[in-house]
């Protein structure tokens, strides 16, 4: 159906609070309604045979918002790890596990990937992601950046349209290309995922070449 | 006029390749159509009163391309170095230096800032810069990266379509709000530049708070 596929897809589902407020609620009561968009993505991602995608879930700055907010998007990661325990994926969780910001039900899968049905694809989970501790973690690591097991970003989608990375990978998305898609992320449909395929199919790869 | 403006603006004038086969040409000749827009954009940063600029230059990966080539885009950067100094600027240059493919001519340059005339605009020129090489120093030099003399970019815009940073600057690109003109750089006009404002004025900057 599509001539090339992204081999790594990376994916930041942004625009739940704005969502909320334009259904009349809270603003922390979007992350819920961020949970079944995901799931159906990552279906959609096994049967177009993706081989590794990457999801934003929140990151060191994201904990400057409001306590009720900081609750819901963390409970919104966890519950996302255990659906996708359920499934088949290699899954890794990734974040700075020494700040309190992050889940200790989450602590079992930090750090390593661990392999859950038939894995059939990598996912990486990026849970109080911290570019900056990202980085620096090679001058303490050996050269190692903390995502060493994180490979080159091919496509990434944004949704809640806006144009910029807030921190996603620096590293492996030098040559990422972005595909910003205007809808809330709670109004994700498949149509989003499939035009950012079809966009990406006609882009030209030359990695500066 | 603008009820915001960016402090430092990146430029990635993508697109003079494509231009020059547009217009019968060979495709290295388009680099020198590329200088004469630089320095007319030059006016237009120092008359909105934009604090700061990098402009990419040439990166290690171009360097994969045809010998005409580099050396067009090579003698381009080393250009526009000697119009600024000839204006107004406190420039810098920044790129791997112990690479053959850094010009000779730019080694007064590089690395260090110098202010020519009233000095009025901080503009960083990368030249033969390395995204890798940058990081990288910092595992050699004291935990700083190699452009630890350039601010957050706040707008980047990049002309040519391709919606993607290619190694521009991945740490001070983290919170960049992308503007991306679908002409090619050779055909830079005023109103490009003014519509990047127009859109950056709207940007809800929240640096993920």
């Amino acid at each position: 159906m599509f001539k090339r596929l992204p081999r790594h897809v990376g994916i930041i589902p942004d625009g739940n609070r704005r969502w909320a407020q334009q259904q009349g609620m809270e603003k922390g009561e979007g992350y819920h309604h961020g949970i079944s968009p995901g799931l159906r993505l990552y279906h959609l991602l096994l049967e177009h045979g993706i081989q590794e995608a990457t999801i934003y879930g929140f990151t060191r700055d994201n904990n400057k918002r409001a306590k009720d907010q900081r609750d819901a998007f963390t409970r919104a990661c966890v519950e996302v790890a255990h659906a996708l325990e359920q499934r088949d994926a290699d899954l890794l969780v990734l974040g700075n596990t020494g700040s309190p910001a992050f889940p200790q039900e989450l602590l079992p899968y930090a750090g390593k990937r661990r392999s859950f049905g038939e894995g059939k694809i990598k996912l990486n989970l990026l849970v109080n992601y911290d570019w900056e501790w990202d980085l620096k973690t090679a001058l303490t690591g050996g050269g190692q950046i903390a995502s060493r097991d994180i490979s080159r970003i091919d496509l990434l989608i944004r949704w809640g349209g806006r144009r910029r990375l807030s921190g996603f990978l620096p590293v492996q998305s030098v040559y990422a290309d972005i595909y910003v898609v205007d809808d809330y992320w709670p109004d994700f449909t498949e149509q989003h995922f499939l035009d950012a395929l079809n966009w990406y199919q006609d882009c030209d790869i030359t990695l500066g070449g």
